[in-house]
């Protein structure tokens, strides 16, 4: 994902005559660089001044729509050039915050002592309580290694602390849980899991985060095995959950049924893997994977996928191909088949560009620009946590990604993922099937 | 501090009749129960809705209160008894907010992908700047395994959570750190030292609480040298910052010079022994300490002070007599000598009672009710934060208990905890021995 990541602000003036900003529009776009929000600072009687953010591939990129605005005659002026996005994340994006005023001593003999030694009291005779009179119900730890940060790969886990303070603040914001990330310094899941274990009566549930492959595996297997609470390995389970509502989604367009179709996989990374046991779960029989990694494909095997040997193999095999194996370019428009449907998600560049595959005769292509995996991983927690589940199961996973699913417009892929209404959708679609299962 | 830790609030109706409030409060305090907060609720044109707040220091004695109120005529009703400190406890007293808003997707680019890459590469090649632009270095561990819960003793980390988020509250409301709960599953001194140093990148301080002693000094003196973050048990020393700002004020009140004086500390627990040191880093010269265990004495020769063999020795040694032994009473009036400043800081009941004491010919003499860690804690870490401190010395924990005794008012033993002067005050005092001793 590490698509056009630089991110600026320019400050630019222009003169108040008609076709200014269109000149100044085209010269940027012109040098490949994509603008996003344009804000009006000022209109004054002879000039505007706007803030217009664009998004560039490169810092050279960046210097080259510098240049290009310099270059325009007309009396157009940059002022500034500011990283907002750097701005935003001076002091962190969260805090822990008290959820009650305290204002009187009053206030503090109820929060702190003398009065909360009763309630210390009541859970030490009902420790089950907690979940009531305490946050740990309502706290999901955000665990990191650091070891396969977005696409950035092994960079640390102070490094990808904005990721994960990222995944806190989508948590409040859209479902109210609170997200507490846990950055830790090994990489050894020995020592993972007993970190893991000795804090995770603090928390509700937890959410691990950018563990490289093939560690994470194991990682979460036996977290899973030994701890209370529900865990899940977003990189894995959270993105194959998105991917299942995209295809499902893509099906209705294309008039495919998902069930009955032949899917492919294109790159059994960790990601990978879990797409094609989210496909068994949801009910597809022909499940089909390629990857270069003769243990990848084993481990398809044992979740119940087949492996093929060739990449256009799979092409000839698939009426249905994900690929995400961060190779850009790697199907040729004469692989595809006519009617298939090919979401190519690696990112910033697909492995085939949407417009190609449709002229190759595809039913719908996609790119990964909009599976984002916040549109999972929030409902997906409240959900269990609304339950009070002791983990997270693949029924209630195939329930999340058709709550997506139903939430999309005609058209569309995914739907947006401001709108509060999926997030509702996906927690009452995982708590249902929480119930159901603890029945 | 397991005082009078029933807190509970009574709907009350009088009929508007002058003296019957001052009836109904007596019928309360005969009992033995104190009358807190009394909020008027409605004025009737007959009579009078009151909640009334009372501590009470059993369950017993609740249920005397309330037959005393059913017992008294004229038309007094008790109509309800809420536990409003149990109530105000649901859902749990904290919570991970963003700090930003993320309304449009121009804000979640900023906040998550892909502007966050940015952000990450700048962290990767500069990890120092985590403290700029992530809240680690705003951010507090509060970790305990549970094993010494206030007065409650060893009653698990789930049953002390309330304490643990207490302190992050007010972690919040004073100081505006963000404080994280830890409970940790463990007692055993090499799992914790391992599992908080696996995690302490996450944090910019680690606060030790409520973990009980002896394994308290071991854990805390390993945490110190292999963390690269300051760490402090707070019920070593931030009870022992709070007790030599009560013990400066109570001199100054006295008129006894404190440094020249001969100290005697009764009862060498985890407190006791904090207290001890503290006592010898403020330059104290002659510090005594008497308790029934050889180890503890031994601890304190350590520490560079004198054990005595027994209480009485040390009530004829010493100007001032701190006692935290938790037994009440244990000091007789006929110990007392004439001229002593006394803290007698035992909860719910001090070792000798202040007016017994004056009586008996101290010059001064308190009990702990108000010598609470709150004074201390919050400004202790928000000044080594402020100054990026890597360990908290006894020179700050010095300078914290000056500048709470130099916000105490004439006369009292310590200032109002909500007074955000004190917390001030202590933040600017640790900061700049801090940042004098980085130099």
């Amino acid at each position: 994902m590490a698509e056009r990541n630089i991110i600026r602000t320019m400050l630019v003036e222009t003169p108040s005559i008609p076709g200014n900003l269109g000149r100044l529009a085209t010269a940027i776009g012109l040098v490949g660089v994509d603008i996003g929000e344009i804000e009006t600072v000022q209109v004054g009687p002879t000039s505007t001044m706007r803030n217009i953010t664009i998004h560039c591939e490169s810092e050279e990129q960046l210097e080259e729509a510098v240049q290009a605005i310099h270059d325009l005659d007309g009396g157009i002026r940059l002022h500034a050039v500011s990283d907002e996005v750097l701005k935003a994340h001076e002091g962190g994006k969260i805090q822990m915050k008290s959820r009650m005023d305290i204002r009187s001593l009053a206030d503090l003999r109820r929060v702190y002592t003398p009065g909360v030694a009763n309630v210390c009291k009541v859970l030490e005779e009902e420790p089950d309580k907690a979940w009531v009179y305490t946050s740990i119900g309502n706290t999901v730890a955000i665990v990191t290694d650091g070891t396969a940060i977005l696409g950035l790969g092994d960079i640390g886990p102070i490094a990808g602390m904005p990721v994960m303070e990222g995944k806190a603040a989508l948590f409040d914001r859209f479902v109210g849980i609170s997200g507490v990330p846990i950055l830790l310094d090994t990489k050894d899941p020995d020592e993972i899991v007993e970190t893991v274990k000795h804090i995770s009566q603090t928390f509700g549930g937890v959410l691990l985060e950018d563990i490289g492959s093939p560690h994470c595996f194991e990682v979460e297997e036996r977290l899973k095995k030994e701890l209370k609470i529900p865990v899940m390995h977003d990189d894995q389970h959270g993105t194959a959950v998105v991917t299942l509502a995209a295809v499902i989604s893509a099906c209705r367009s294309a008039g495919v049924d998902l069930k009955e179709a032949e899917v492919g996989q294109i790159g059994l990374g960790a990601a990978g893997l879990a797409i094609c046991r989210m496909f068994k779960a949801y009910g597809v029989k022909g499940v089909y994977g390629a990857d270069l990694s003769d243990d990848a494909k084993a481990r398809l095997a044992e979740y119940g996928g087949t492996p093929v040997d060739s990449l256009s193999e799979l092409m000839e095999q698939c009426d249905i191909v994900i690929a995400t194996t961060g190779c850009p370019g790697l199907i040729k428009p004469e692989m595809v088949r006519k009617g298939q449907v090919i979401l190519a998600l690696s990112n910033p560049k697909p492995e085939i560009r949407p417009e190609e595959a449709l002229k190759a005769g595809a039913a719908y292509a996609a790119d990964g620009r909009s599976v984002n995996n916040v549109l999972g991983f929030p409902g997906i927690f409240r959900g269990v946590l609304n339950a009070r589940a002791r983990e997270i199961t693949h029924p209630m996973l195939v329930a999340a990604a058709e709550a997506i699913a139903n939430s999309t417009r005609p058209g569309d892929l995914v739907p947006h993922p401001l709108d509060p209404r999926v997030h509702e959708a996906v927690t009452q679609a995982v708590e249902r099937v929480a119930r159901e299962e603890s029945v």
